[in-house]
């Protein structure tokens, strides 16, 4: 069966994109970060969705000694309630974050002898981060069919991006479509014990939701 | 003063980077990588020169649980007097290390500021090596140009890699020139008391000060 590496944060968006490789009857392994995060709530999740997938799953520590990101950095505050599809990149935003995940998951790809990275990017209903574009994904790719033996070998890594277009409700509904068990998946970037609901992650998913006419059942 | 990052392995390469940023009046900080390689002593120089640079530096541990290289793995063998500048690519090699290196360079100098990256990659004497290659850097480069929000801003964060051209007996007579602590300098991939100079970069980095018909301080 082939194998395929899968990035999972154990959020809606990932962990539907977990599903979707499984479909297509990929042997998924999935890369879990715990990057110094604020909350290890969505790694504990991430763990718990791998399991129920019957996916082996692979957890990689990194410490990024430098902050700058609300995202790593408990002083910094969540905005909340910000407008979503704001033009600015927000302070959650963390410094080449995909640039780095995306690197690990080359390494282990090769390592493992996989041939697809999958990956949750999503590029409509999002924050605006740059490393989610489908540029950006292009770009990478591209790098990557220089820069690992692999490719050199000519064959070929390639990363899959099946969400990059598509809206936050035809998200949720793929992940409807492909039982994906929503109520294991954490979007909220705090970690309390529930959604807080305010923070764009909670926001954008709830628009997916609501535009669905669906209870989310993490609230449920 | 400008910022600069520098990836520091310890090596006669990344040495001779450092020293040529510092010449050119950057403000440097060493970025330095404990990746579970087979010893310790390269992050020991490298913390050593950085220091004898006077250049602050950071340590990122990173946990690869993934192996497949003899650099990682003490049970694979590193090849001894292997033909220098062969085409294939030996199991010293790492799967994606200056993609993963370069991605957190690349978040380092976003989040201090830093207008560039050094990296003292090299494609004449080396070992074959995929991400060591000029199209490897342009590629990485262009992918940086789209996934950094400093690049989204209209900014540049720009990978520098002044030796990449270079053949190792003037990459010898560089460091000469620039003073760099060839004594300092740790190249070989084992971590015994003395360089065992049988390994591939030994070997490279021998035949550099034998064409240059200069001692190497490092076995003084």
């Amino acid at each position: 069966m082939n194998k395929a590496v899968v990035l999972l944060s154990g959020g809606l968006d990932s962990s539907t994109t977990l599903y979707y490789a499984l479909k297509k009857g990929l042997n998924c392994q999935c890369l879990i970060f715990d990057y110094g995060q604020r909350h290890k709530k969505e790694i504990l999740q991430a763990k718990a969705l791998a399991r129920r997938a019957g996916c082996k799953s692979v957890t990689v520590k990194i410490a990024l000694p430098w902050k700058g990101s609300a995202l790593l950095d408990k002083k910094l505050e969540v905005p909340q309630k910000r407008r979503l599809n704001a033009k600015d990149i927000p302070v959650t935003y963390v410094p080449g974050r995909n640039i780095i995940f995306l690197s690990f998951a080359a390494s282990f790809a090769e390592a493992i002898g996989a041939r697809t990275i999958f990956i949750g990017a999503n590029a409509v209903d999002y924050s605006g981060y740059p490393d989610c574009r489908p540029e950006f994904i292009r770009a990478y790719q591209s790098m990557l069919s220089r820069g690992l033996k692999t490719s050199v070998e000519g064959k070929k890594i390639k990363i899959e991006t099946p969400l990059i277009h598509l809206s936050k409700a035809q998200i949720v509904k793929l992940a409807l479509k492909l039982k994906v068990p929503l109520e294991l998946t954490w979007s909220c970037y705090m970690g309390e014990a529930c959604p807080c609901g305010v923070c764009d992650s909670c926001r954008l998913r709830a628009q997916g939701f609501s535009q669905c006419n669906v209870k989310d059942p993490a609230f449920l």
